[in-house]
């Protein structure tokens, strides 16, 4: 019996998958049934079933939202350990890079402990969301950034953002669902950086074509509820524009009622950077 | 019959049109009969014809090509005075914004002198090519740049670049068509930046999401021949994968041969950023 589990153990090999993938072109992370655009997860495990022939379940850190973009996602699947011994972790990546579509990339791939799981064994995530805060929203930034068409305020934006840090009950900034971990989580950092409208010589060009006059918020924490990005980003826009004071999120945190926070904003806008384990 | 014409001059008021586009959504700038994609003059014509009741001709500074992309294309037109003056020029620009796709976009509009031509009057254009240098190219450039997989030598595309610039005749680096400029330009300047990889705390995101690990490359002149640009681009990129030498440029310009140029990357790598009058 001992002998049979000890086997049944060294069958598989658990790999760590770091993952890429521009959300417009999913359907979210989660695979359904008959959906109408692909899934990151129903991709995944289609073209690694293939490779090991056997059915395989693909776990991310999160079920990223359909629309939402993903520069660093983590992910882990336990594959049968003699196929997978038959090239090095580059090659599997270069070999399912050719297969995947462009959208998705694996950019690395290692062996990874038994035990590792890509959910549970996370302490940290860091979003983004991006504004673009331009008259005329960019072409180039068009998918990848909520389009709100003035300048905010950034010191009252900054104000409201330093309600949320810290550890809370943040459920006026979620959307319902099930959850077993209850509604409290640490927000350990808020970042705002504007990209330069102009910036000499390069001009707005220097950062990248046409990404001047994009606000780019970033979020870390040791995890984040159903759409609470997208909620604390448009609280916070709500203030940079005015419609709310800073002071009245401490309000939403106290309530823990979601019409005390502000709209949630597109998934296009936001970007999951980092996993930390 | 002087009274005719002068009446006709003030009929129509001469608009110049700043335009930003995604090429990757057109079938170059040109209109065609029959194409698959949309075109930038062909969707402008056919808004502003309705805008003014009369079809009119939207002339470019130049004809981009199917994929490239404008960050600073510019535009002009003769439309009825008596209707133009309806409204104000932000007026227009925002009436008509809300007519076109999201992947072209009137920055700004306003009045130019009746002789005012985007291409004739042009006296400088600036364009960029991109190439990402990562082993796993991005998926939020890959419609943007040109994926070449390693880093490149950038030493040596600075001194192939040397040969470049200045006035010459420049044969060997276009592909073929009627001109009746002739093949001879001044090219001012060609400038390198790479995105940094990793910079503190924002990290590679820092300059937009995926963005480091791209090389920029930008040529200002007094005008670019057919394809000029991208196989210019080409040359350079084979001295950055020392493929060929930097002094090999110089032949390829003394002796105009196209077979002495290196390849013409293609088109989605490109974008024209800024026409000078």
């Amino acid at each position: 019996m001992a002998d049979r589990q000890a086997r049944k153990q060294t069958d598989k090999q658990n790999i760590r998958l770091l993952l890429s993938y521009d959300g417009g072109s999913f359907g979210g992370w989660q695979k359904v049934q008959n959906g109408k655009k692909p899934t990151v997860q129903g991709t995944l495990e289609e073209l690694l079933g293939g490779c090991f022939r056997e059915n395989l379940t693909v776990t991310g850190s999160g079920r990223t939202d359909a629309g939402v973009h993903a520069y660093g996602q983590v992910a882990n699947v336990h594959v049968p350990a003699e196929i997978w011994r038959r090239q090095t972790p580059e090659e599997w990546r270069d070999v399912w890079n050719e297969k995947l579509p462009s959208f998705l990339r694996v950019r690395s791939v290692e062996e990874a402990p038994a035990d590792f799981h890509s959910r549970y064994s996370a302490v940290g995530k860091t979003y983004a969301y991006l504004v673009d805060e331009r008259e005329v929203p960019s072409v180039f930034t068009r998918k990848y950034a909520y389009a709100c068409g003035k300048k905010l305020d950034l010191a009252a934006m900054e104000q409201a953002a330093e309600y949320l840090l810290g550890e809370h009950d943040f459920s006026a900034f979620a959307s319902k669902m099930e959850s077993g971990r209850g509604t409290v989580r640490r927000l350990d950092s808020i970042s705002f950086k504007r990209e330069p409208a102009e910036a000499g010589r390069w001009g707005g060009w220097q950062n990248g074509v046409g990404r001047d006059g994009l606000l780019h918020m970033e979020f870390s924490g040791n995890g984040f509820l159903y759409h609470m990005v997208r909620i604390m980003a448009g609280t916070l826009l709500e203030a940079g524009l005015g419609e709310r004071t800073p002071a009245s999120v401490k309000k939403a945190l106290m309530s823990g009622d979601r019409q005390d926070a502000g709209v949630m904003l597109p998934g296009q806008g936001l970007i999951l950077l980092e996993v930390r384990y």
